[in-house]
């Protein structure tokens, strides 16, 4: 049975999904809204504003914040997506309470300090350094920025030092009361937890009859554009990232595209961990992943390789795609069927998987699912499906790629998309 | 209640912890042995053998090892540390017969073919280019190279492709029949599993008469050596690794040491976090960290900085570990102390953290713990156990470091160091 989701008069959804055994929980507030519902001259704000939170809320200084949750035993963190914010405790059972009050006041009532905001933006402006160190972090966004060129989708969640530089606490209030609305926050809580305490809680913190909220604008649609990107770094291996445009979350093919994605590069039965690593020892990391957005998607392919392999071992993923596409075998179709019925359930036992899943779902769905529908819908997908979904992935005739590494492996992602194209 | 440690007659111990309410299982198959065992020779032997077992073990080739466990929706991985090998499937209930039988032929029956082995050189081959281009895995083994100069502690655990080379399916042989005794195995499981059942299991999987295997020898006491380490790389960031020696996981101030730890650098409201990164804004990243072994350990701290900020991050580091041990607040300590708890009661409800920590304990103490009885020894500490801690730790006069950025940060060790000594 799936949980009932709740709407308050001020529109905030809530949903309360108990799981019998546990003695701890976990309380999410998903926003529907995030890095892509900025402009270019607010690019990195959905991510600043998330830090900006936890630098004093409510009553409650930025100290205060933390140390009310861990002082109970708990923790808090936080996570700003394309789409999605959120903002969670995993705490004992008898932590609601203090668990709602913060997340409220940090949703609803940040105080958003000049000061603060000012040495905030100098860490995020260290976060920014990290991800740019980070290889296997920047090979990810040259290639999000060629899949998504001059779209927000193609921008880096964390922004830049330059679009976070004019943020005052005044335009990042403004900006703040547009991206929090009311209307699009779910509260979902799953584990050691009690519905009625949950609403009465949600009511109390967000029922305060605070004048409905001007929402931003919902940001445009986006398209894959694609193209290549190579940056030279001094590095032991090449990292390759390879994208072809695929399907959004919305799409009647959006489960059939997981399957393909599971059978290409999900585990190490999968194809490209079987021939690119295992027959041709050209990767020691290779796996698929599929991202998907509200309006568009993509399948994507990671490997770390040496700077001579990555040519070739894009070539061989590439043909990998085609061969997939053109034939699927019975065992491996069982297979990653199994791989993604046995990860939906086992997630379904980690109470802030179950928190978050139901409150993503409630966003783009406006639903639930209870696990066994999901297992009816993967079980449903035939290598028909499969052979449709390969053959668009393909017959798209574009693609995205970023290597990060030596000059030697620049030219992996034009290989790719070549070998793609060969008849 | 404490579940009951079983002794096959090999010399196996087998332990199986059910937690209610879950329709999933862990199963481990923990070693008392790992890179510590190997001589400067064999360097990285341990963890090559942890990868060639899968290339093929007992009746199934390296496809079908994965094949068997993908196939019915689990996942099967490995990991190998200083002290311990383990390996590990996550599945469904119904799922312990076959994850016992893949998991006892990598133990008992790996191939070890001569062609795989070349191979799979290769591919760990890749895997230390990976660690070498991540700074903040190879900040890591500098620091770990200078704390333990000389012993096998000090050597990364994946070795160096000149100590694999000479590694033949013969030496490897001989090497993995010492490094996996029987009486040096642990059969682990939690979650929906039963206990007859894991019994008759175990028995059948391992108890084959197998002659008594010629294990290696114990390895050699570790002592903490310190000294700086600094390496030059053109980073946006300059990462940061100090380290204090400490207690190692016999010592009867174990948990003194870790409620230290947790109060220096443990979460969002520990000294570090609201020192160096939210009062001074020096780092993005700051937390500390407990490395503890059979007879060493240490105290570390990570930061990763700005070039510029890396020194004066660095001795605001060292201050703050000699402000902590000059003074403990009561508030923090019930913090430190409530978060060791909540992490404890709510990693008990993760079917493989509950699995391995109980392998781990009855490796290093020959017995489990009731959650209860960690808690209390928790709670038995004072501030005066703390003082004690933290005296020793500064009172040895030893420090470990290792800078990985550009040369304006490579000081910060020493620099830390002094500030440490400066009266």
């Amino acid at each position: 049975m799936t949980p009932k989701i709740h709407t308050l008069s001020n529109g905030v959804r809530v949903v309360c999904d108990p799981i019998g055994g546990l003695e701890s929980l976990a309380l999410s507030i998903v926003i529907d809204g995030g890095a892509r519902w900025e402009t270019e001259a607010t690019a990195g704000w959905a991510h600043l504003l998330e830090h900006m939170v936890f630098k004093g809320a409510g009553a409650r200084s930025s100290r205060e914040i933390v140390e009310a949750i861990e002082g109970q035993g708990g923790n808090i963190n936080a996570a700003t997506g394309q789409e999605r914010t959120s903002f969670q405790v995993r705490c004992l059972t008898g932590g609601l309470p203090l668990g709602m009050s913060v997340l409220s006041d940090l949703v609803r009532r940040p105080t958003l300090d000049p000061a603060d905001l000012e040495k905030e933006k100098g860490v995020v402006g260290q976060e920014i350094a990290e991800a740019a160190d980070t290889p296997d972090d920047r090979v990810f966004e040259l290639a999000q920025a060629r899949a998504y060129a001059g779209h927000a989708l193609g921008r880096p969640i964390l922004g830049e030092v330059a679009s976070l530089t004019p943020a005052t606490a005044e335009t990042l209030g403004v900006f703040h009361r547009g991206l929090y609305a009311a209307d699009r926050i779910v509260v979902s809580a799953a584990g050691a937890v009690d519905e009625d305490e949950l609403l009465a809680l949600t009511e109390a913190a967000f029922g305060d009859g605070r004048a409905p909220d001007r929402p931003l604008n919902r940001p445009s649609p986006a398209a894959f554009a694609g193209g290549h990107a190579a940056e030279t770094r001094k590095l032991e291996q090449a990292h390759l990232v390879l994208m072809l445009p695929g399907v959004s979350r919305q799409d009647p093919d959006f489960f059939t595209q997981m399957i393909f994605t599971e059978m290409l590069g999900g585990g190490m039965s999968s194809r490209l961990f079987q021939e690119v690593r295992e027959a041709h020892g050209l990767a020691y990391a290779i796996d698929a992943y599929n991202d998907a957005y509200e309006d568009v998607g993509a399948l994507g392919v990671y490997a770390g390789t040496g700077a001579a392999d990555a040519a070739p071992a894009a070539r061989l993923t590439a043909q990998e795609i085609k061969k997939l596409a053109a034939n699927v075998g019975e065992g491996e179709l069982a297979r990653a069927k199994a791989q993604l019925k046995g990860g939906l359930f086992m997630r379904r036992e980690s109470p802030l998987a179950r928190a978050e899943a139901n409150a993503n779902n409630i966003h783009s769905f406006g639903r639930l699912f209870a696990a066994r529908e999901l297992a009816e819908k993967i079980d449903a997908v035939g290598p028909q499906d499969l052979r449709r979904v390969g053959e668009r992935l393909i017959a798209a005739g574009q693609s995205a790629s970023a290597v990060l590494g030596s000059k030697r492996a620049a030219g992996a992602g034009e290989a790719f998309a070549e070998a793609l194209a060969a008849g």
